[in-house]
């Protein structure tokens, strides 16, 4: 994993597109740029293309470009199939189109498997060689190291650990599916959840609101509200089935949290830990298991971007 | 994996212990010796010492060797935790007994992660570089091969996959935790629910016995059975919830089916189907995506052996 030239990171969020230019083996940004991920008029790729132009680095030694983006996508080739955020890509070839325009091989990967990179080769992770990294907020996602490779499956599409199927007669999914991880342990499934009990009459002093948030309901927990507190208890609970799963599946030394929902602490974390502990089959699986915050903020998909590109150029 | 030496493989099976000499690079051994695993005296590891010493090559000339043995183990050291089958084994150190007194590296690791790997190299999964493989017997076990590399995690416990929670609410796993998927799709399992039902009053050709098997079963299916016939229906419908989980996790090419309860066919496999498309999240998974049966049989244990040690030495 020796190489020189400067490599440009590119995070595609739902607000923002960021990009950044990295010297070999430094994390800190030579340049980086902002600007929204959507504009008046259609012409997302265009507005990345010119934002990367902007930041190019006048001795043109540039080694490789990464990209991280919302998917679906296939990281082999470079597609992004389909995605909700940005409708206007559907089997659109983000990579093959820059590395058409730039010269340079340019690599692409979603999101959560980028932090999982990231965090691995740079924040949490460090110095673990099995890593498996969840983010939880509008949805679930996942992504895992094993023995140091990043887990990517044959189409590029695996570690999607928020749809794993945790009771086949669950609450609905944003997929459209019964009973997975996101259904239960997702910002939007707690909000639901709480709207449910309110209609059904839980008392509460959550009032009932189509602008409902789980931060909302959060600080309603932290107020003492019964049915605040027991909607975490059941996002922490399903959570805790689901990392049993991933733990006899994937074996990590380290589990990194990332996103919002993350951010509330004990109040997912107690019933989480209760729930593995309860559920794990073979207690050596948590033997010297480190359960850890990500450490790389709004930072994960960039600095994720530059890994991937450092380890595939 | 270039080397010249040759290689013995050790099978530890519940009744036998076999042991074959390889010469590089081909399967079929040069001597090939099986003995009972029990006997009357205690003293499994002594009898394997006899038994690789009675195949050892008059050359000398060993480079490794490769051992399948029941689990938990811990492949990173050889050390065998704990096994059901070979009691006086305790934090046996398996491995490193091997090197000390043959003096050449010896390499462990379960039968269903060496299944995964002989299927993979010389068998239903040759030249595929993601594989899933799935026994399904007494137990469920399973193996995976990530990007052509077998996927062990920290503490050498990836991929018990007979323990991933279906359902909180499901039948007791022999395991003793609730809803796996061996608590669903094993033969015991298929047993245990037939039992339960005749027990409430169903009506069927099958007579309760503790001596009735998932094969006894299986007849009684063939013969328009419902009752059995719903017996393998639900093996499969869990089966295929599981393989949908396994599927977004690993993202394999190719899933290979082993053990005496996949030998049914379609008994099992077309509600394994009609489950697995139902509710796999995303139609891409399918794409390209292979569904076989395990092509070495008896053999698998032994070649794994053989694929480990040559992978490792």
């Amino acid at each position: 994993m020796e190489f020189m030239g400067k490599i440009i990171a590119v995070d595609i969020g739902g607000t923002h597109l960021r990009a950044a230019l990295y010297e070999p083996e430094v994390t800190k940004p030579i340049i980086h740029k902002r600007i929204r991920t959507h504009a008046d008029e259609p012409g997302v790729y265009g507005r990345m293309e010119a934002l990367i132009e902007s930041i190019w680095p006048k001795d043109g030694n540039v080694a490789a470009i990464g990209v991280a983006s919302p998917g679906p996508l296939d990281p082999h080739t470079g597609y992004i199939l389909k995605t909700p955020n940005i409708r206007e890509w559907h089997n659109f070839p983000l990579g093959p189109n820059l590395t058409k325009h730039f010269k340079i091989p340019a690599f692409v990967d979603n999101d959560a498997n980028l932090a999982a990179l990231g965090e691995w080769r740079f924040g949490a992770g460090k110095g673990h060689h099995h890593l498996l990294f969840l983010t939880i907020s509008t949805g679930v996602g996942g992504g895992v190291i094993t023995d140091d490779h990043l887990l990517q499956g044959y189409h590029g599409l695996a570690t999607e650990l928020g749809h794993t199927l945790l009771d086949p007669k669950g609450p609905l999914c944003s997929c459209g599916f019964a009973g997975h991880l996101e259904s239960y342990s997702s910002g939007p499934a707690i909000v639901k959840f709480v709207l449910g009990e309110l209609e059904a009459g839980s008392h509460s002093s959550i009032k009932p609101s189509k602008n409902l948030t789980a931060r909302v309901v959060a600080e309603a927990a932290m107020q003492g509200d019964k049915l605040a507190i027991s909607a975490y208890q059941r996002a922490g609970d399903y959570l805790g089935m689901a990392v049993a799963n991933f733990l006899l599946s994937f074996d990590p030394s380290i589990v990194v949290f990332g996103g919002g929902v993350s951010q509330v602490g004990s109040l997912l974390f107690d019933p989480f830990h209760s729930s593995l502990i309860k559920r794990i089959f073979h207690p050596r699986y948590l033997e010297n298991l480190k359960i850890d915050m990500a450490a790389l903020g709004d930072d994960a998909g960039l600095l994720g971007a530059l890994a991937l590109a450092q380890i595939s150029v």
